[in-house]
């Protein structure tokens, strides 16, 4: 039912690989969807065809980047698995992510629109944050369950400290490395009863 | 011994002004010296005569309106007033600056410029916020020695877990009133001991 040629995946890679790029370099207010097209070697139709403007399409990018690095526990996992075995079985993982410079630029460039450019905040948020939060909050209900986690913590702050403390850890100067981001990630979670 | 006009506090007032309306609107990279002298009403000289580069006359520029802001406790408050009380006094004060909207474009702007333009928050780091990382240091060793925050906290990242769950909060979409704030600073403040 869909008029003109079949998507191809390779094209969606290197209009997706562009827009990040882009992002990270510029900001989303230092970038247009032309750029993107030049940069992925298409027509500007082609890139309208698939997203219809810069948020979505920069939403879509930075979740193929976070999505490539970092795997989330199934509910299945959350439902049967201690909350600190699925720590220590990411950490090493969460850490190197964290570290990565290229991470470290998409974050400063997401929190850099926030204001200017509320949209992409609330597109990437509706899609693909708050998921996550529903995740971890049922991660941290079951710690709390087994008395891990303070009973009477307010589990959306709880859930905002630990974000905001590794996003604000990695926007700091000398950022850390993935050696030092790993004890810095367990002292984190040993703050909130995540880790022993 | 300075040559030229005597320095005119009213001339650095327009220049600082122009710099942080500017920066919260466009980011470093978006604007230049040239368009702080224009809104301020003066030459390029002028403005390069009192700061080198646009790091520099950012870093002061933000530190005029978040100083006119938020009242720090003095070394001497806290080394004799109880880490919660402080907390008490300065909440008010701390949820109305938090839910300003143009703290947030301040906050989104630096955090923006920090992988980009790394000078920026380095000079920012070194002249503004170390030395009130160490006032907050010693409010929560004072803490810890009274038993209000826990004895084995590694404080470093609880200073990041405060201010980072913060910033945090404000940038995400549907950002709080002051109202929302100070209940939000209260549960944060009472997750780590520092409210009762």
């Amino acid at each position: 039912m869909t008029r003109g040629r079949p998507r191809d995946p390779a094209t969606d890679t290197a209009i997706l690989t562009a827009a990040l790029d882009l992002f990270i370099d510029r900001g989303i207010a230092g970038m247009s969807m032309e750029q993107v097209a030049k940069r992925a070697g298409v027509g500007k139709p082609t890139v309208y065809r698939r997203w219809p403007d810069k948020e979505r399409l920069i939403a879509d990018a930075i979740e193929t980047q976070v999505s490539a690095d970092i795997r989330w526990p199934t509910d299945g996992e959350v439902a049967t698995v201690e909350a600190r075995d699925l720590v220590r079985r990411n950490i090493a993982a969460a850490a190197a992510t964290a570290a990565d410079p290229r991470f470290r630029g998409l974050v400063a460039q997401i929190y850099g629109s926030a204001v200017t450019h509320p949209l992409l905040m609330q597109t990437y948020w509706d899609h693909y944050i708050l998921p996550r939060r529903t995740t971890v909050l049922a991660m941290l209900r079951r710690a709390q369950a087994d008395g891990a986690v303070d009973a009477d913590a307010d589990l959306d702050v709880l859930i905002d400290m630990l974000a905001g403390a590794v996003t604000y850890r990695i926007l700091q100067p000398n950022p850390p490395t993935a050696r030092q981001m790993r004890r810095y990630l367990e002292s984190l979670y040993r703050q909130v009863g995540l880790l022993e």
